[in-house]
């Protein structure tokens, strides 16, 4: 069965405890938003994802999208609550009040973000690609073209989308063949131009939701040079807009198809052709990979809390089944004595699947937050010093959040199947779902492996290794600090192990793929791995000693507290050994990964 | 796209030359089965996979099965193939040849077996489930019950099910509510029974390819004692066969449901009634959990080989993509000058994951060709020692066959996905099907959990660990044979490594689990996958010295043995690994994982 109730304990310890030290906070422009305000705004979100989201999941899922006569229909019920979403203003929460968003802080929003698509993750795709759309467009467009647009959007009224891959090219976008050709030059929004090509995976492409859709379309000019250079971005209306601002006649955007998915089924992925559309720049010519990354950047940290946000709906579905089943006894003595079995969750096997999964997405929100709470410092810090660590570890980490919490999410999801047994593998129990939903997060908005090479090819050279400098330090200093603790010397003892292989890593590829490019992306995945392990061990070591702390002090939460010193001991004695296996891997370099013929292949 | 050509080469490598020291060969019995039969047999049933079986793979996911007025109809296509299969002969494949089958070598037929998982995993359940039911037939049932039920078994006419699962109970059988009442004592089956009850999950259990099913079914008799020792096997034919062996009158069998599945969409799992049915004994009263396990544990063999079918296809179908899409240039320079991308395999990233399912696959292969001679040597062995051996290391090897290669499989059916990128989170590529068709093998015939508690509960105390000793030593005789080999000495050295750390790790589970089966339990996900690891680090071993023997004598295959070392290198270098981290997790013990309040959760 498909449960779900918002851990908001666990977000206002990561939003408010954990991370208080980080010098990311304190920030003078969010003021405002005071713990009890934002605590009553996640309480709402919670309401919003639990009886509003929730119940649309399965159903969804089984209905699926489907398109006749060109027009998409989303699953029944979905048109509903997206007017109550959108009405209940969620759409705009985090937007810039300048165009009608409520500029909530990141820290927050990002929580929210993970309750929408804990509960149902097709949904949180038609807000959540519009949220990015407007992104580029508030970075990169015209004041004209704000103006137009970013209201309508904001609210929600409108959606909007990103057309990025076509059929031949992905990952490789300088293939694109997208056209765009100058049309008026002098019209209202600097010059407009018509597009025509064939746009596929586009996710909420098509839909019943909105009255308009905004596509952020890459496509090339006239005279653009070959390969990423030459590529350009625009925003083309479905429908063009009236004077007044309400949608006017269609601008040649169809709907080919709609793909049929493993998962996320109730999101209409669609193919989209562009004939002769009318649409204007956003930004300059030839540097529309710049907005896209803009863009793309934000969404990959939106990415990886998808991964996080099916994960602890899987988690907590578990659990339910782990309590409620009830089958053999418990090996330390019967501990159902009323009923004809114990329930399933006195078995080891089964707790170690369901402390798994808890610690991955404790973890992965430990992470998030601290990334989160980067993210409001970028936009909002006073010291520029401040500001550009921001900068930094953003850069260093959004690779980090979409690969790993995606990747977590999914084995979550999985470990879910695995606990409903052969129950698991049935449509009825929800949890299969799950797995094949969370699925594709691992996928879209650059592969993992794609995440893999912009932290070790970008991130981890950039600027003589200073974004890495933005992590290696807090951590340091917090291993210094607090070696030899009474308690937990112990974990500290492996956070410092596992950072020295990080260490050791990051010489040797460094060294290595100076020579040889090819060494550095061999090793990409696994110090991907081994980064975000240290990553969350840091996290959870700093937890168990905010948690003594709070307990010492006399906490009235003695559960919550408890708890968290136990998943931080289970993280360090079953999860942060696979840093082992990563360093070694690492160490072993790519000589065996690349002898292979192709042809032996 | 779904993509498959039988690894003969491979095949025939494990079958003739990795184990031809293992003391299991020479079999008088099976004199007759030469490799060039043996070989000509590999090569029919690479016809049939490819030709008959493929074709039907993604059209029986997207058909599904369908239940109409009681009548259960598999995909188009199905019947016609099953006829064919079953007029080849590739039903009584490995049956006894008393009952008409051909007494094929399991050494043989697990390799016929992988291949018909890897072109279609929901038709080979079919044929295996029949297989399966005619082994506890074979073994329990009365001479009358085999003579009138085994030849149409063994031929294919008929098939066969097993009804174990109940909707409350699937592990804990001991809560089994099917009840079976005497009702004619003195018929020529040596006593009939009516059996009523309601039966889940039954694979074949209703369908349109034979005229008759065989069910195999678990019950209570009246003066049954509660728990497993309460439970009997009975055989409940779907009609009952009239005086000339055809099938006459209904027998109260009747389907409630279909299950809607994550995958195996072809394979119909049925929701079971029996209303009044007449059943016969197989084996004693109260006894049929020993019937069952015959069946069981020939069947977990089984699964393992589904798993590495269903991750052989997907490699292949993943490195056809890798070598026909075109994204992105080499990091050592453009290998597709020609074309306006390199082909993606030129990828450090996609070798990874390539090389990644190449070593599993070879590996499960090596290590199922090891336990299939077992098999062999247990029923045919004229020497006792080599048959208690056989019998030991089966015991051993089957929870480590199960678990292991489906966990693989399962891992490689998510790496094709991957290689695919965003086409292969869409149906028409194929491979995410694997993914779906493969996940359920890591659940029936017992989850990998429990395999995993039957490996450290069972098997690794029976008889004073004499199980293990069937396998630790060969393993350590070779490794004192090679060590400081001058090609192959830190292969070597790695598998002594992950050998030391399996026998440390067997000491400390032993010794911890007689005062706490808990720690035990615990660790047995763990120790599973380590003695996983190393099994594959002795068979990669073994062939790396086996292709250089090979390639320095001049052979002809140049190409093959070459890559069989470089696999084997890369399995030492980048999945070894592996074991490190499931040492450490074990060594870590259960406190961690046990210490939550059940309300904490």
């Amino acid at each position: 069965m498909q449960v779900y109730e918002a851990p908001l304990r666990d977000m206002k310890f990561v939003l408010n405890e954990l991370h208080a030290d980080d010098g990311f906070g304190g920030l003078e422009a969010l003021e405002e938003f005071t713990p009890d305000l934002t605590e009553a705004i996640l309480e709402e979100a919670a309401k919003v994802a639990q009886d509003v989201l929730l119940p649309l999941n399965r159903s969804g899922d089984i209905e699926g999208c489907t398109l006749e006569n060109g027009v998409v229909r989303t699953p029944s019920g979905f048109k509903e609550a997206y007017d109550l979403f959108r009405e209940g203003g969620w759409c705009a929460l985090a937007s810039d009040p300048e165009w009608g968003g409520q500029g909530l802080p990141e820290a927050v929003n990002k929580l929210t973000e993970e309750m929408i698509c804990s509960s149902n993750l097709s949904f949180s795709l038609y807000p959540g690609l519009t949220h990015g759309a407007t992104t580029a467009i508030e970075g990169y467009a015209c004041d004209a073209l704000k103006q137009a647009y970013l209201p309508k959007m904001v609210s929600g009224e409108w959606s909007g989308t990103m057309c990025l891959t076509e059929p031949h090219c992905g990952t490789d976008l300088g293939m694109l063949r997208t056209k765009a050709v100058p049309q008026d030059p002098d019209d209202a929004f600097g010059g407009s131009y018509r597009l025509s090509g064939a746009k596929i995976f586009i996710s909420a492409g098509e839909h019943d939701l909105t009255e308009n859709i905004v596509h952020l379309v890459l496509a090339r000019l006239p005279d653009a040079p070959p390969g990423v250079k030459g590529i350009s971005l625009f925003l083309v209306p479905k429908y063009l807009p009236k004077d007044d601002g309400t949608p006017g006649p269609a601008n040649g955007v169809s709907v080919a198809a709609i793909e049929h998915k493993m998962g996320l089924k109730a999101s209409a992925t669609c193919q989209l052709n562009f004939d002769e559309s009318i649409g204007w720049l956003v930004g300059k010519p030839h540097k529309g990979m710049e907005a896209m990354f803009t863009m793309m950047n934000t969404e990959r940290v939106s990415v990886g809390i998808q991964g996080l946000g099916v994960g602890e709906a899987a988690y907590q579905s578990a659990v339910w089944y782990a309590k409620d089943r009830l089958q053999g006894r418990s090996l330390s003595g019967v501990k159902n004595p009323a009923g004809p079995a114990d329930p399933i969750i006195v078995h080891p096997d089964v707790r170690r699947m369901l402390m798994t999964m808890r610690a991955y997405n404790e973890g992965s929100r430990a992470i998030g937050a601290w990334v989160a709470r980067a993210l409001d410092a970028e936009r909002h810090a006073s010291d520029p010093e401040v500001k550009a660590r921001a900068e930094d570890f953003i850069a260093l980490m959004t690779p980090v959040v979409k690969a790993l919490f995606t990747d977590l999410g999914f084995e979550s999801a999985n470990l879910a199947v695995q606990v409903y047994g052969g129950h698991g593998y049935i449509a009825e129990s929800g949890v299969e779902q799950f797995a094949r939903d969370a699925r594709i997060a691992m996928i879209y908005e650059g592969t993992n492996g794609i995440q893999a090479l912009d932290l070790v090819g970008r991130k981890m050279p950039a600027h003589m290794g200073r974004y890495l400098r933005s992590f290696f330090h807090p951590v340091s200093q917090f291993v210094e600090a607090n070696k030899g603790d009474a308690d937990f010397g112990k974990m500290i003892e492996g956070l410092e192990k596992a950072f020295g292989a990080l260490q050791l890593s990051t010489g040797t590829i460094a060294q290595k793929g100076m020579k040889d490019p090819e060494e550095a992306a061999a090793a990409a995945t696994d110090y991907l791995r081994l980064i975000g392990l240290v990553a969350m061990g840091y996290t959870f070591a700093k937890a168990a000693l905010i948690a003594r702390k709070a307990l010492a002090e006399g906490s009235g939460e003695k559960g919550f507290y408890e708890a968290k010193i136990v998943t931080a001991r289970f993280f360090f004695d079953r999860i942060l050994p696979q840093a082992t296996t990563a360093f070694l891997a690492i160490k072993s370099g790519k000589a065996s990964m690349m002898a292979m013929d192709v042809d032996a292949f």
